[in-house]
């Protein structure tokens, strides 16, 4: 087995759907890892996610070779590769402006620290909750979200503030540096092509429920 | 142009990748629209999206043919094709279980309604929310759940309770006839073949931004 490559090999550019399926592949390899699994085949991998073992293979070859002949895939191993790809091997300090409803549960969010991230700080515009500290996070006034970000080293920021103040929020992070931001507020916002960007939309998972139920026996 | 169908056409199982990328396309359409943009390519739809023109066409294809020679597609016509595919043309009423700080933003959170979906019960079993209204949404005990979910014909849950209640909470909902679950609670739970379940992982997002980052210009 060659060694996980960072970098996608040949600078061959990679689709979007392959590095989701990433995170899904490794949700799994996880679960199964925390079930006792060492072993799991390309086929038994894919069956749990709804695609084919050479879809699996395909995704995965973009990376590396990780499977075993005869054996398949070492889950804790592939779950350490898949982290080394994604970027996730190590811890990322992230914050998060907006501490309203969803700013809380998402400070409370156990899944984050699981996968490597850990909210070093929480930012906020109200002075009502400026400077207290919710889910062990100290919350700061928006206006220090320079200085914040330089001292705990910052690269990926949340938004969790209401659909209006959105676009305002993501150009002070732009300003003050930020690399990644993952918006929450239900609407669109645009930055500069050097930062990246990804809106989560939660209405999408209810769409594809109402379509499963709607299409019952239907999906595969 | 045929019928939208709401069936995918000779019973051919969709790949729940397709139905995914539905909501994507759904939501770039309806940008389009609130724009005041009246067509759209399917290149252009693609590009929106990271796919290509054939992607795009071979996706839309499994549910009927949407597209028009020299013009591509109408955007406002295929919002309603797709709400149609989707089961979404109309509202579906849902309840959410769970009014914590997770389960208050959801109720909050302006999406929904866009997109078809009317929270119209919240419960819980803290005696302390019980009997509040949270977002103009009554918040009943959880043991009314099969009252309330009979009597707004409810056939659509949300899950937003701490880890370890959600898998008791999810036999209460098929208990009470529910069709769809969409689980937020960091948690795998097991449902019934009959109920149709998806998971939210909030810290997906979060892996597709570090991956971005540490990989810039690889991606397409």
């Amino acid at each position: 087995m060659s060694e996980a490559n960072q970098k996608p090999t040949d600078n061959q550019p990679v689709p979007k759907a392959v590095v989701n399926r990433l995170s899904l592949y490794l949700r799994e390899l996880q679960h199964l890892v925390s079930e006792g699994s060492e072993t799991i085949s390309s086929g038994a991998l894919g069956q749990r996610l709804g695609c084919s073992d050479a879809q699996v293979r395909k995704d995965l070859a973009y990376f590396g070779q990780f499977g075993y002949p005869g054996i398949g895939y070492r889950c804790a191993e592939l779950v350490d590769a898949i982290r080394k790809i994604l970027g996730t091997q190590f811890v990322w300090p992230v914050v998060m402006v907006g501490v309203g409803n969803l700013g809380r549960a998402l400070l409370g969010y156990k899944g984050f620290a699981k996968q490597g991230f850990h909210i070093v700080a929480a930012l906020d515009s109200n002075r009502s909750v400026v400077g207290t500290t919710v889910e062990d996070v100290h919350v700061d006034h928006i206006d220090e979200l320079d200085r914040v970000m330089k001292e705990k080293r910052v690269r990926l920021a949340m938004i969790a503030v209401p659909a209006p103040a959105a676009q305002q929020v993501a150009d002070r992070m732009v300003r003050a540096g930020v690399e990644g931001i993952v918006n929450f507020a239900p609407v669109t916002i645009s930055i500069p092509d050097h930062v990246s960007l990804i809106g989560v939309d939660l209405a999408i998972e209810l769409e594809q429920i109402a379509f499963a139920v709607v299409n019952r026996n239907h999906t595969r």
